[in-house]
């Protein structure tokens, strides 16, 4: 498999630049929980959210929308269908279509849901942690299962056979975010700190910000090693002058948001810590 | 027409007083993006904000209620059902209804539903950016489509035409909020902050304030002056205050809460920048 | 009645400690208003939280938790049935379940829809305020009507005979917190500030607090007390830091996440103030 080239700083700032200028409309169907702080953290990158749910209103919001974000967070049989609705017609427009599986494998329901889900489409983008990479990658193959995986690699081995199956981009979150393509290209963002799993919906405000840098960056590798990036860089940097007034998680949330509206293009390259992998 | 006269800053402060002083119930039908916002923006000035939506319970809130707020954010077809049990149930009351009519024309579905709340009833107060507000005429008035209008003034002439088919308050929001009603007052505010859009809620939040102040001014045009003018006020204060201290728009976020709960009359005085429109 | 043993501060901080060491996951169906105030509220003091209200996964979801809180507050028939079937699978597993009856009393649908519940299981804990614990009562209780009661201590009636009869702790806030058992326990807790109540759901993150509390502590009177003292110390010392900075509400809610997030046993041991009460 070819080495995977992977784009300099400057070249995924320009992304973010991107998105502040053209500001993409993003249509989410979220869950309850995240709704205000993804739509926040949208208005902070730069970009337009939209929220939207109505059977008799998702396929005309995603047809003025420029990303269709997905998540299960608070899934329940209405929201599924929105979801079922509005997959289809944004891959049918040729919009990009990010999926949050928010606690895939949680619960069988949550299972059987994601399952009718992948039947209607394929998103361009699935993000979520290894867990739940890991069971996406299941439903999505029947035949491969997840058990068959072992070791230090296994939600690794997962989301390539996830990438391959789906023809799609899949971001394995963490302390690093593995960032892979069915073409093998596999690069490691390593920014980031512990503290953002305290604050509620960072991983669901990183799958928004996928879809807003999606929509401007036609390579959706690209374009969610880009987010990926902006979101880790920004959250160091909050966790740091967060600990530096001596505040905790509250003060957290503040400062990603500010961080995601004031990234300069000095602070983000002197941070970004980005490797490929070899295939 | 007369000549609008205008209440002084003095007298629009009476309006926030009163609002702290008596600590209305607003009753909000809203969406799900803004709800946590809008009860706190609606607790930081001073009033008791209720959401509550059951088909069994929406009318027994809307009795025990000093306002009702009705905002279309997040529409389905069971939560537009409660809205048009609880309009006419305000309206039999006597307590000011404000509609908030986010994202009108933005998808055919969403302008069926408002034609059909508004057959439930007339708002006392519509408050929309310029765009919602011309969708919003249109409906109301089959005669006299928003196609028809042009220039600069497009949106205005819409204002006008809906206020008087409705009996009804209403503001235009934007760079300058525009506040008409039927019997041809007009005035106009140029306070904010071009921030304040960045912040999700803060429009809908502005609807929810209008109706704490309509429920404790029984001039629901003065009323809506006097909430507009507090938040303008408050939101260029808090920008202010905001860039600074170098922060961005998380921190204005709480700054807009802050503002609203400490608002002096010396600040609302100095600041407020109100004029009236010659008809 | 036996006199009441109080717990001293060090070991109501011990089951703060456990809390943040153990990281129980708290599974919440709850309201619209708060889902994410309450989320970074459980994140911050070191709880899991999760929220899911499906009717095909909501027993499942109890399966995996280690405490249930349910709050009716933006209640509505689907949700109301999500908690009748979690609220028995819960008690069959033997995890304590946390009632906040939000609103109770204030309409008859809410009146309903709460004795409804309590006929599918009855709660290990029941926090409210006085009107809310007044209400539950005499839904629970038939023959003892709350209107019989009379006098400053109805409340306290009130609480005493509903503990009695669900065999459940009973939390009654307010400027003071109450926490009766059915074995007669009564202690007082005199900490917070009435700003406390300026910033939405600090009442409901108190009820998601104590089942996080009661997740790892056995004793549900002990939980609820530890629970209810750590946030009463919190908000109190996040009032005057608020003050001191000339800042509002807004910025209050920021600092009871932090100090949720890095309370420590000295300023714990310092502020608490208890007392029991003679039965």
């Amino acid at each position: 498999m070819a080495q995977t080239v992977l784009p300099d700083a400057d070249a995924l700032f320009e992304d973010l630049q991107a998105v502040r200028d053209r500001a993409p409309l993003v249509h989410n169907i979220t869950n309850f929980v995240v709704m205000n702080f993804s739509a926040n953290a949208l208005l902070a990158v730069g970009a337009s959210p939209v929220m939207a749910h109505a059977h008799d209103e998702v396929c005309d919001m995603v047809g003025i929308a420029q990303a269709l974000v997905l998540n299960i967070g608070t899934l329940e049989p209405a929201w599924m269908q929105s979801m079922e609705l509005a997959l289809p017609a944004a891959r049918a427009r040729g919009i990009p279509v990010v999926l949050d599986p928010v606690g895939a494998g949680a619960t069988p329901y949550r299972n059987v849901a994601l399952a009718s889900l992948l039947r209607s489409g394929a998103p361009t983008v699935v993000r979520g942690n290894a867990s739940e990479v890991m069971s996406v990658a299941g439903l999505a193959s029947r035949t491969r299962g997840v058990d068959s995986a072992a070791g230090s690699n296994e939600a690794l081995d997962a989301a390539r056979a996830l990438a391959s199956d789906l023809g799609a981009v899949v971001c394995v979150s963490g302390a690093d975010d593995h960032v892979l393509d069915a073409g093998g290209r596999h690069a490691v963002l390593s920014n980031g700190h512990p503290w953002m799993t305290r604050v509620t919906g960072v991983g669901c405000s990183a799958s928004a910000l996928v879809g807003a840098f999606a929509a401007v960056q036609a390579d959706a590798w690209r374009a969610t090693l880009a987010a990926m990036a902006c979101l880790g860089v920004v959250g160091e940097l909050a966790a740091e002058r967060t600990q530096a007034a001596g505040a905790g998680v509250g003060r957290l949330q503040i400062e990603l948001l500010d961080g995601l509206h004031l990234l300069s293009r000095e602070d983000f390259s002197r941070r970004l810590r980005l490797r490929h992998v070899h295939a």
